[in-house]
């Protein structure tokens, strides 16, 4: 299940970067399951890793060998990524299985060790097949191209329990050139702010200094990735990379950076949207926009306690306006000196609390109309503030259950 | 569902305490649906309530009505309970009917309304069909009495989604006399830390100084209904009384004191694990054990941590001893600094995780063969100090959804 029609855009070309893909049989055979980026020497590179404090072996190396780059010529220059595998929770094996994998790829590509980076996702504490692995990284080496076919391999080699591939892209003048940013993600269970199973690479040919990069993808995550939730969980894996090949126009002044940074947004939130939309088992996409509040944090914490609800998540999935689990939910999120007067609860166009019970004009009919809906916004009001927060989730199901109960992921 | 055999005891008579019960179709017309309890003249009451800042109208008012009062002759005398509406989200109507209801039974009763107490649980967001409610208070107080058939009576008539009621019983002899502990509970959704929906009413016949009452309650709480996660949401209703009728045996002297309050926990443990395991869908039984942590609150952060995470708990609905999540979710808790080398986890007597990875002696079969049982226990050692705490939950299942996706609840 997903909510919504599938789309993966067409990719333009971004000078320099380029992607290639195997079938390594990591997990099982008949799929393709590493991916390679390569980026030029002089590209820029920036990242955010997950919080979990189990975090994954591929999460250690890659930010070692991230904070072992310099600028420039001694820049990271390749990414890999399998899928099939985590290569979490499995100790000094796993760090050791990372550094080889950078290894074998650093030496097909006459680069150093530390001039690649490795991402990993699927199950958790089982060691990676190295063999299969490491027998997979010429083929993926030598099928590096900078087509749109090679973007949406690449889309589809990262997935795990995903059902479609995530990518977006935007262009934008800049002093008459055409700069580019492409993405591509993948999660759809154990997400929740803070990287929860998701991998996310995006990538422009845009010049940029290092750190505006790394300040842009900061600013970037924290209104997209770091947003969504589909069960509350957090993966020992999650990391995002922005990268800037740097060949292409130079963006600098304010007006530039800051349509630079809504573009870069546009596709950040796609992303992770996609991500929702794709949750397991979901069959709702649910906007939670807090307004009102004294600070984004307590907007942040009202959100995501509704979000993480599982009465609240189950009542969407029957598309029952169950208003009072809502109001239950928001009535325990951790805010002091809560005036439940001064909240209201919509659904859509639908006042279903105020004055601290249900709204006097809501009826039964007007919330299960704005429920059937597959996308529904609920908009949470506190009456103590000017900050906010928008926070994207799906529903709770049978199938996500099934999803997570019949499967080892 | 639930875990186990149920069982209600046999309840002996507490000196000075009557239950009746009504049926006064307040949601459906077939079952018992009204309860009263009779304290004596010269009772003790303490209370805890719901955090949920939209707490019902009952809670408003038994909290009120609890505050005025003195001890001894000016003591509460009744507590009025109705099940299938929470009289919640109802604004200032709610607290209106909260209060009529008391009038009403005081009347009968020849009491002040402040000397009743009232408590509701159900659907929220509906107002108390209050004509039907009031026209079976005097069935219920004309059927008050001391006996186990009364008990077991109020047992069912406070149920919601519970599907067996819960009850414990403990006596303990003090100089000679014997002191009885008599407690009946519901509650088997939105359960967390802070009473969600839960009502526990617990009563002794023991003489106890109404600030001893209070502490004592206090304390058990905090072992036992507030250790406990089906999940993660808490309600808007939740109350816990302890009654003491006074007309027993005086509990004087440390030694006393601390057999008493360890009868008291064990009451409020069995009745709080039966809420467990009664927990909507649930089918699995488990303990969460968190060791060597730097204090108590870190204990239960990270036991809740666990107990809330739906990918642990679709795991233990599938037998499924996927360690990696467990693994996960420690990782994710709110602990600063944590040295994931120093942890160990453990799934009954087989150790799953040491060394930051699976534990060198862990097999699948090994997992498999503990997680097959009813009754799991997961110890956490995070080797960072002396503190401990214990938190019992449940798996996550499809019944679990099925449930709280086709009823309105």
């Amino acid at each position: 299940m997903a909510v919504g029609v599938a789309k993966f855009p067409s990719m333009p070309e971004i000078a320099g970067l380029r992607l290639g893909i195997a079938q390594a049989g990591i997990k099982t055979p008949d799929r393709r399951d590493l991916v390679v980026i390569e980026v030029p020497q002089g590209a820029s590179l920036a990242g955010v890793f997950t919080l979990n404090a189990f975090c994954a072996a591929p999460v250690t190396v890659a930010k070692q060998h991230l904070a072992e780059q310099g600028s420039g010529v001694d820049s990271a220059r390749y990414l890999v990524i399998n899928t099939g595998n985590a290569n979490a929770g499995t100790g000094q094996q796993g760090i050791e299985d990372a550094q080889a994998t950078c290894r074998e790829l650093a030496q097909l590509a006459g680069v150093k060790a530390n001039a690649v980076l490795p991402f990993s996702t699927g199950v958790i504490g089982e060691l990676l097949p190295m063999s299969r692995l490491l027998a997979g990284l010429p083929e993926a080496f030598s099928s590096l191209s900078q087509s749109a076919e090679a973007w949406s391999a690449a889309g589809e080699g990262i997935l795990t329990t995903d059902t479609r591939a995530k990518g977006a892209t935007r262009t934008l003048d800049v002093n008459g050139a055409t700069v580019t940013i492409n993405g591509i993600a993948k999660g759809s269970g154990m997400i929740k702010p803070n990287m929860a199973t998701m991998l996310g690479f995006v990538a422009t040919d845009a010049n940029l200094a290092p750190e505006v990069l790394e300040s842009l993808l900061r600013e970037s995550v924290a209104t997209s990735f770091n947003c969504i939730s589909v069960d509350g969980d957090t993966s020992t894996n999650d990391a995002c990379l922005l990268i800037s090949t740097n060949q292409g126009a130079r963006i600098e002044g304010q007006e530039a950076l800051a349509r630079f940074g809504a573009a870069l947004d546009d596709v950040m939130i796609e992303l992770a949207q996609a991500i929702v939309r794709d949750g397991e088992g979901a069959t709702k996409f649910v906007t939670l926009d807090v307004e009102q509040a004294s600070s984004r944090q307590e907007a942040l914490d009202v959100a995501f306690t509704v979000a993480h609800s599982p009465l609240v998540k189950t009542a969407l999935a029957a598309s029952d306006a169950n208003w009072g689990r809502i109001l239950a939910a928001v009535g325990r999120a951790p805010v002091d000196n809560f005036d439940v007067a001064a909240i209201t609860i919509d659904i859509g166009d639908v006042r279903i609390v105020e004055h601290g019970g249900r709204a006097a004009s809501y009826t039964e009919a007007a919330g299960s109309a704005v429920m059937a809906d597959d996308n529904i916004t609920i908009r949470i009001s506190l009456g103590r503030g000017a900050d906010a927060a928008r926070v994207w989730t799906t529903d709770l199901t049978r199938e996500y259950v099934a999803i997570n109960a019949d499967y080892r992921s």
